[in-house]
């Protein structure tokens, strides 16, 4: 692949999985002239310049923006507002910011007051990550074939045509949608079903004095699935369920709708409507297997960390 | 390893992935003298002879039967009692009669009464599987590391002692406990997690008109699984929760008043409680790796199909 320069100086602000994975994957391919990192904590910095993820670090995300041409905000949601009143003094007039979190108007909303004019500011979204966290986990593989999706706020379409590019240099699909469609979307596809995967492990937790350690021991398929997810984040999640309150709490009541109706044809022995359910959930499986964001092999179709 | 036959004739009555797995391990490793088997089909019954997971296939289950050792229903759930009243004339004496079904207590009650006396009857449940049916979908490391159940009725140690050492031949850890128990574990481990995926699918699939195809293209972690476990055979699945009706909407019922508990907290902002518990399940994942039953690797630890 030829070596293309797509921004001469990227700052990441957090160093996580996502970051990491970046960061590794610039470095790789030469899409940055220089990538500059910083994190709060100095043991993650140091592993950041240690993994070779970044080039340098800085004690501050107010000197880590100094003169760069992209600045990713690679922090939990909740604190996208606290780094983007840091930064906003310090901006390089031209620059484009984006981020990384997992639902976007509220991020819009906590970043946009705080830049200045002649700033490109575009939210993004890689739908991608493992159930680890930190720099360690990241590898440069992790985007591949994963949908990258922007929700421009800038007018300017070189901007976009540009973080585009980026991105798929990273090994994504990218997509450009509306803000909250994207947080509808999302609390579908995302946010309610790791609330879900949550909500039955700590039930399962619950039960442990009843059935010891067997929860666990026999852990089956569906359980231990569950358990993958609810193994994401805290910090990461409870920030995503109180920035998509709207939209995970709208999936949710449709969700326990269905669950009851399904509750009652249990209980009434109604086979058939069962039947007729689970034949129809198992084609939409065929569906996100011919849609490439999943393979019928064990793996998920998941990125390995080699 | 040394070929040692444990049962001279081993029935197989229904070959799907459970049967076609058994029968491809039993050959490989020389377990039983003659594998027979069955299934309704006269195409399964061709593919299975095709697959060699068995020696030779007879149309029916009474012809199946005939002077095996052991016999092992490999139906779903709901279809164990006419096999049983079929095959009971026609059981050698002093044969072992087991099964594979997912639920116990039901089994074990649709069964029983057609087994004549001098019959070992002990129930059997290896908790392994994959998201395809059919014989076709079988391989011999299916059960490898996973655990099989047995919830005997027999009172012959010996009888027991024999299954054990096959299962655990077929590469499966053995524990024995009472039906009602196993059917307890089961529902917090896998009849409700299955319910709870079905459902959110569903209820995805509800919303294609809203978001279009959206919600399969950007299919991300958390629906993407999902979709894999709602992928499972309906007719078994069916049958599964109208027969361990009691238990599954009991552990339901756990689960959303959890699910309400948490919605809660997503609408009135309490961060604190939401960070706590994702914290909470996150050790449990943990609990799960370690007892052997998962990997952090991204193949969930399950066997794949060479």
């Amino acid at each position: 692949m030829a070596r293309t320069v797509i921004y001469e100086r990227v700052a990441l602000i957090g160093l996580g999985l996502i970051a990491g994975s970046m960061g590794l994957r610039m470095k790789r391919d030469g899409l940055a002239g220089e990538v500059v990192g910083t994190a709060r904590s100095a043991k993650t910095r140091d592993m950041a310049v240690g993994l070779g993820l970044c080039d340098r670090v800085t004690d501050t995300a107010a000197e880590a923006v100094q003169d760069a041409d992209l600045v990713v905000l690679c922090v939990p949601v909740g604190a996208m507002e606290d780094v983007a009143r840091e930064i906003g003094p310090h901006l390089k007039p031209g620059a484009t910011v984006s981020d990384v979190g997992s639902v976007k108007r509220a991020v819009a909303e906590a970043i946009g007051p705080h830049l200045p004019d002649g700033v490109d500011f575009i939210p993004a979204h890689p739908l991608a990550g493992t159930e680890h966290s930190g720099p360690e986990s990241g590898f440069p593989e992790l985007f591949d074939n994963r949908w990258c999706l922007l929700t421009p706020v800038t007018d300017s379409p070189d901007a976009v045509e540009r973080l585009t590019r980026f991105w798929r240099a990273m090994g994504s699909n990218v997509e450009t949608m509306d803000a909250d469609h994207h947080d509808l979307v999302l609390a579908v596809t995302s946010h309610a079903p790791h609330l879900i995967a949550y909500t039955m492990v700590g039930v399962a937790d619950d039960l442990r004095r009843v059935t010891d350690s067997e929860v666990i021991k026999y852990s089956a398929a569906g359980f231990r699935d569950f358990t993958r997810i609810a193994a994401s984040d805290p910090v990461m999640w409870r920030d995503v369920f109180l920035n998509n309150k709207d939209a995970t709490l709208e999936i949710l009541g449709r969700f326990t709708e269905e669950l009851f109706s399904l509750q009652r044809a249990i209980r009434k022995g109604d086979g058939e409507m069962l039947h007729e359910y689970f034949t129809r959930t198992r084609a939409i499986r065929r569906g996100v297997i011919e849609a490439g964001q999943d393979t019928d092999k064990p793996d998920f179709g998941r990125g390995t960390k080699p």
